[in-house]
């Protein structure tokens, strides 16, 4: 992946000093101020070491033997925000359970419909989240706590934070979530307040810097996966039968890579890191059909924004930049470029956003949710703050939301990810 | 389902008496006269007995003891024409291993691209099909034949079957394709030939007339539960969540009916058999958000085409009446009844199509299909031509090709199928 | 299938004139005598009339003009019993659901632990169970009911039953449970009570008779297939490998011949209808080796009980007889046999049996437990009792108790099933 | 995991100079020395650098701008050994096209049956593995390359390289297998050949040493979770259900414990780290079934074998010592303890361990056998030799083969995720 990774700071802001001590029992209590390496390249590191700098690196995740809360009076907060994402319900169960078994706090609001939940006015009633209020829930896709995009008021939110006595609110949401929480954690600094928020970062995209993997990002590449199967099937089984998939991935193209991988079906892979002109590309779809009669391609929907003109219309309610929808754009340009050569391509095209997002997390997901959960619980009593859960070469990371939004994780064309997607491919280096 | 079934007559065309003793051994062959009852109610049939009639009935599918062919001579065909669908590399394979193993049968040729294959300035070659050629092909969905849409040109596929020495042409297509079947097996009545034509009706939609049930249409209703499952989660999560799905369904609700019982999560289905408004399903929608604040909606292709005004533009390749797109047409009107109305409704459009038609066949299609082609090749063995191999109340029958291409099949919105969906959805017995 | 028909007699019992209008709307009312045809074949029905006999029939199914019970003041019962089957909860929803939305019934009780729920001493607490209560159980397996084995005391059953005041109880389980079914509604008769016993046949193994298929059987035979195809690989992948599945079926071996037919990589399948001899079974394996180097077996529970000799142990506490594992016996002789060849054969067992049992039900089994449900209510509405609901021929139909529990089910080693398991594994017609 | 870190030293010996330019295009090598380090704690690579040493670390896996090997002369071999694992037919595809492709190399030799193909008087001939050969091998389970256990004399199997000019041997297996490719490794040496051995460890029960995942497992866990909540279900349907599965995992139980995460399910988990008796069992399942009513048990393979006593018989062809069968131990146990104290446990034995090792990849670990075949190319091509290929910290790496058969990696009973199995089972830290 590519990121802009000069002068790191990752310093987590913390409510104050921790006077309670821990209640976990058998646990291995990790030193406060562990940190895990940025870099995981000895040369870099020795290098740093050698010029008299501290390498980069992110405070670790994990229980602290001292808290900040006391969990026999504390409640806490949860909010899901933004589109559905595999594994939602296993983050809200796995905080849950955390709380309750780890550190004994017995009250959990689950907040209803995102930010809204957080808004009185809309009059959604927080959820009591017990231990038997969140069984089962893991074997079903969605989030029982509902959703909603966009912003909402931020003294407001903090107001309701403050009326309903929450210590830790942990926000389960994107981008434009975190920018949110970040925002709830500048007023409750602001209001010398002692609520940590704490974000656990969703984003099926996987595009948030820093953080090496998002959960529900595995099982989004595995359904997609099948779709790319039907479309192999289905070019297949026609003269000049073109298969085209669009898959989520609005900056950055890792479902769309990561599903061609693991597919090895597919001919063309398009997506937001990688320019090409349509010409290039009609010309290497005709050159695959002459060849071979059947051709799968796979699109990105935030690839080729550049050729769609004048169809990009602003923002969504989440803030997002909307799109020009480029798989029907190819779509029909495939067949106007066929039709034109009278060439009669069958072109089938599949979408399967939603069947993707509503899924169930697979088994790797749900045990990575598991370990999401927990650790945002041990952040939040801990007293950090402003920071989502990630992780880092292998290790559970604290990472400041400033730091988690300032840029989006992208794919490296130059690296080796790419480079075995054109391998798989047989596309060229260059589109142009 | 409904049918007209006044003064009905099945009997099915023969190429001539059959000289040839059978070489099947350890099986009961069934008497050559055998036949099936068309009604299953004992009143029904008593009524005809006491007029004096013989109740209509199919011809009984299976293993003759006389055959018309000699399998030592004989040389066979098989294409697949039309859409993909679940079971043809089934159907392909439970052919090719009966007029081996049943009856030594040693040369089968596989048409490929449906009847573009049997025109010689096509240029595809066929396939030679051995066993070892169909070994593994039912693991995988889509047909090792390939497949085109649409007619040829009648006399010059006649032609090549002369010219290849063809005795029994085993097509498998929906409608369009077993009228083509019909001319063939005409044009080879005309030219006195000894060419036997046999269909496997091939119909996702299972709209086939005096045909119970045609391959691949229950995996279709698998996987479309699949998709309304999606629907469900999405509608669930968030405020006036609406999933609508497109299903397959052209002129039949079959796949749409089956997946709403399948299912339990619909709360409108929507069939070509059932007229409604626009104004009475929004309102019912509508009234659904007000009072649950969530909804799924499904559409089958052929549905409310009454609605569509001027967008039904001719035909298709295949025949087929061109439709104009109900999910589409249904996405906006929603998005601008609800924003006309101030409401932020959260609808998410699902079309599972292509990933329907490219499953592989399930257990019970894969016996089905098994069953299928093993009686098509019993029937064409036999000197049977212009039919089709059917089911019929738990009974595998021959039905000649004409009958079947006369009506299509479709839901009786007074029968105990529709009143079931009714009953699940509870959606109102009339939206008008 | 094999069944003895010879002077068939197929009368329900009533409890007596419905004296109520039916509250169902918009549906087609069956006439309350209407028959469903035993036999199919136009020959042997013509025959019968020609003797100036009424060929056999069933009743046939469906909601009944006039009701025997008052929805408005009738309590329900539902009880699970013997082992799990896929589709337990999809049956209990639909009587729950058709209870409430066709007839307007409000109180349904749901007995646990099976017949051990309708003994008081036990001191299981019956289920409330609404719609809201049985909303989603479709999407698991297993039976919120929770199941037992085994009969209960019959008055003390029909004290609760009056004690509770019950109108209609389902009961859902095999042979041994509908046998107690009976014997409730016996009792019931010699106190001249008014409550009806419905009956909805469960057996995985498919061996019901007078029912073509009951629930749960093409989900149980689609996850079969998944372990044989396990089975397939693991032989591939070594030499001499043999993959030995052993499978449901104690008196009849429709799993394992459906799930041989659906799956094509079958060697030898063994079931109790087919009888066979050790030695001659080793000679087929070892010949199998020898030619191709890998072979898959497929034996049902209850195939070659008599070669195990002396370790049949009477019954369980369903009263069902006890079986010799007839898998691990032979998994020790083929260890054995190839051990003292000096062939060094690679054997791998599967026994999928509980992964089987507790699976959803697959679409079309969801659909099927419906209308089974469905028609256990109308039938039960309409005051019918000691009966089963079935499907015959493609009908519901009612079946008498005494009837369906008269004779197990069989596969016809003379029918075309077995032919057909015959030419898709290449085995013998006989093995001895 | 549990590692011995003491003193590492990971050396990778190569062949000799690499005198030949890369053919890859369009990629950024790799440089020869890069180095990836151990560990990931800030604190303990500052003190090593503080202490004036080098921290231990990996050679960095990838392509290098020179070859020792000239691709157009090139012959290569794989062989596939030991037990299936979900897995084996992406690695040997992606060494065939990685081979091809990014190098040019043509001739690829599929050695069959494991080390005996290697053998010449066993008679397996070699495969000629082209890119058509291992199109599709993909989507099925198992190797196209068969498989065997056990060692093979060491300069016969020399001689069959040497005589077919194999430059590079890939061997795909576990810690046995791989101390045959060092033997092979220091044979070459011996005889002063060239020819590199390349390892992909292959173990699904992820124990190699110093590689952080092995293929397979995660897949591996995937189908283990299905078997959890089949076991689930059973347990829920009856009274004192107990469902009791056994997994893989004969020294170390990751199966187990991240199958235990992911499903939840779990009430007591069984691995070979976590000694634990009998009695202190048998008294929490008791404990569990008087409060509950119901379990779930999983045991790896490996636990409890002190339990067994005198059951250990020596070792298995592949040398692995044998163990005894822990699940029918406890299914017996179980069985006596309730049987003696009167109550009637119903328990369910599952033991998926064949439907694990014979599924087809799932999607993630299917592009991470990609990976892993490319990088032991590149290791081949650049010289390297006697080593394997793993991942660490999220880096492709190099391991000596001496180092990663050196110890089993281990669950840490002390770490994160035995602690997290802790908290999801509720079982106590010890039961003893």
């Amino acid at each position: 992946m590519s990121l802009v990774t000069d002068s790191l700071r990752f310093e987590v802001t913390r409510l104050g000093p921790p006077p309670v001590a821990s209640p976990m029992a058998g646990v291995k209590f990790v030193a406060d101020d562990a940190r895990v390496l940025f870099h995981g390249s000895l040369e870099e590191v020795r290098a740093a070491f050698e010029a008299g700098e501290t390498p980069p690196s992110f405070e670790k995740a994990g229980p602290r033997e001292r808290l900040f809360f006391d969990p026999a009076t504390l409640t806490c907060g949860i909010v899901t925000c933004g589109g559905l994402c595999p594994g939602l319900n296993d983050v809200i169960r796995a905080i849950v359970l955390s709380l309750r078994h780890h550190y004994g706090v017995r009250r959990v609001l689950g907040f209803q419909y995102g930010f809204e939940g957080l808004i009185a006015r809309y009059g959604h009633e927080p959820l009591d989240l017990t231990p038997d209020r969140v069984e089962g829930i893991r074997q079903r896709g969605g989030t029982i706590l509902k959703s909603s995009r966009g912003p909402q008021n931020i003294p407001e939110m903090v107001d309701t934070l403050t009326s309903m006595g929450v210590g830790i609110l942990f926000v389960v949401g994107g981008d434009g979530t975190l920018r949110g929480a970040q925002a709830i954690a500048e007023e409750v600094a602001r209001r010398r307040l002692a609520i940590s928020v704490i974000g656990i970062p969703k984003t099926i995209d996987n595009d948030i810097s820093y953080v090496v993997r998002s959960f529900g990002f595995k099982t989004a590449v595995a359904e997609a996966r099948r779709a790319l199967n039907s479309a192999h099937i289905e070019a297949l089984g026609a003269r000049n039968g073109v298969g085209l998939v669009k898959l989520m991935g609005r900056d950055a193209g890792f479902i769309a890579a990561y599903a061609t991988l693991a597919s090895g079906q597919v001919n063309v892979c398009l997506v937001p890191e990688f320019r090409f002109t349509l010409e290039a590309f009609l010309r290497l779809l005709q050159d695959r059909l002459a060849r071979r009669g059947h051709a799968v391609v796979v699109v990105a929907e935030g690839a080729g924004q550049d050729l769609l003109g004048d169809s990009l219309l602003g923002r969504d309610a989440s803030g997002n930049q909307k799109f020009g929808d480029i798989g029907l754009f190819l779509r029909e340009r495939i067949r106007e470029h066929f039709d034109g050569l009278g060439i009669d391509a069958n072109l089938k095209y599949i979408d399967p956003s939603y069947s993707i997002r509503s899924q169930q997390a697979d088994a790797d997901d749900a045990s990575f949710c598991l370990l999401l959960g927990q650790n945002a619980v041990h952040a939040g009593m801990s007293g950090r703050t402003n920071m989502v859960v990630g992780v880092w070469r292998g290790e559970m990371t604290h990472v400041p939301i400033p730091k988690a939004v300032s840029q989006r994780k992208r794919l490296d064309v130059d690296g080796w990810e790419w480079n075995s997607v054109l391998a798989s491919t047989g596309q060229p280096p260059d589109l142009w």
